[in-house]
């Protein structure tokens, strides 16, 4: 069956669902669906339901709610990524793999050594549409948000507030194995964590500094191989949710 | 530093090391090394080397090893991957991520509903090229072996063989999350595991169970979400590298 992302409120209301003119083109001209097919839609806020499609035209695409909401239970642990972005392929590559493992929330961080100098906004739409595209594809409940990016001094107010774990990729000389670090975590699991993941030329010594003399910083050796920027996010958002989730 | 790949025999000798036409060429057109440059030898199997680049030529780039060979230590459990092979470019990068995340053997493995229906070698030598590019890229000390693709029937030969647990990603009654079948192989970490992998339209039920009925072989639940094949397998090995290795 296919799926459209629609907003929570759709679920309170009682009367036909008016998808919007995304939605409404992706399912007419590339699912070509004709009324009498059933959908499913999805808010990504953890609830879902079937529905009829009662009409098709240029612009919209109407259904009906057909059967119970269907209610997705949140993630034991609540991952966010400050992700200093990455060239364009790789982090488009990173957003569509982070949305699939369940990631939360995508912060991305425009560090000294990042490539990306802009914080425009069509940036984040365009990785938000590969979030809701990942959340189609695997009908998960909870949709992947890619804030727009932001500058490094705005990014370690965020992680100063963030109040739980910041797991730091790290070549530091105190980091200590993904693996070690997740199960010192597992006995009493923190309802959030962030990793925070540095640009294809890694952090600079002072951003480093200033990240890791956080309180809640764990600096976290990805192994003794150089990873690729998204690969190493990769593997720590992995093993987070197989240890933690 | 650049990097180069050669064969095990290379750091057995005391002559001067000629760099096969491939990576000669790479060297001189790509990265337009000159004579007196250094480069860091790779074998791709557990030995390194610095060198000092003596003459380069249309053909060839000739060196002499500087300074002792560097033994890098196996990883604690070496990982093969069975996997049905995915879509193109989606293959390519579960090649380049599995490698940089030190994966030993890839099989490729063509099952009922593997869109690939070609065992050609070509295509191996376009994945090995890949993984030598992740070697180069990560300096690690291993190279990931792509094998030739296997049809189903060989590969399960392969698996019935292998001696040492069978991770199947399935959504099998009996499957347990993944983090728990990890913790459970922590306290005797196996020398081996495998990970088996479907293709985009899963197994067949009949291969599933060619599989599931093998001794060696634990149905593993990669959660509730339907992950992308690749997206799978790099959440399978980045989640074993963590804990097992």
């Amino acid at each position: 069956m296919h799926t459209a992302i629609v907003t929570p409120a759709t679920f309170f209301s009682n009367g036909p669902v008016v998808l919007d003119e995304a939605e409404s083109r992706h399912l007419r001209t590339v699912l070509r669906v004709k009324p009498g097919d059933h959908v499913r839609l999805l808010d990504g806020a953890g609830s879902g339901c079937e529905a009829a499609i009662s009409s098709v035209d240029r612009k919209t695409v109407i259904c009906e709610l057909r059967g119970a909401v269907e209610k997705f239970p949140r993630p034991p642990v609540s991952i966010t990524l400050f992700q200093c972005v990455a060239k364009r392929s790789r982090m488009d590559w990173l957003v569509e793999k982070a949305a699939e493992l369940g990631v939360a929330r995508i912060v991305p961080v425009l560090s000294a050594r990042t490539v990306m100098r802009t914080d425009d906004e069509a940036k984040s739409d365009r990785w938000n549409r590969i979030a809701e595209s990942a959340l189609r594809q695997s009908g998960g409940g909870w949709l992947t948000v890619v804030e727009i990016p932001v500058k490094w001094e705005a990014a370690l107010a965020q992680m100063r507030n963030f109040g739980h774990p910041l797991l730091v990729g790290a070549l530091a000389w105190n980091a200590k194995p993904l693996g070690e670090v997740l199960l010192a975590l597992r006995p009493a699991v923190p309802r959030a964590v962030a990793w925070v993941i540095g640009p294809e030329g890694d952090f600079t010594p002072e951003e480093l500094e200033q990240v890791l003399s956080m309180q809640d910083a764990v600096p976290v050796s990805l192994g003794k191989q150089v990873l690729r920027v998204e690969t190493a996010s990769l593997y720590g958002i992995s093993a987070t949710r197989a240890v933690l989730g």
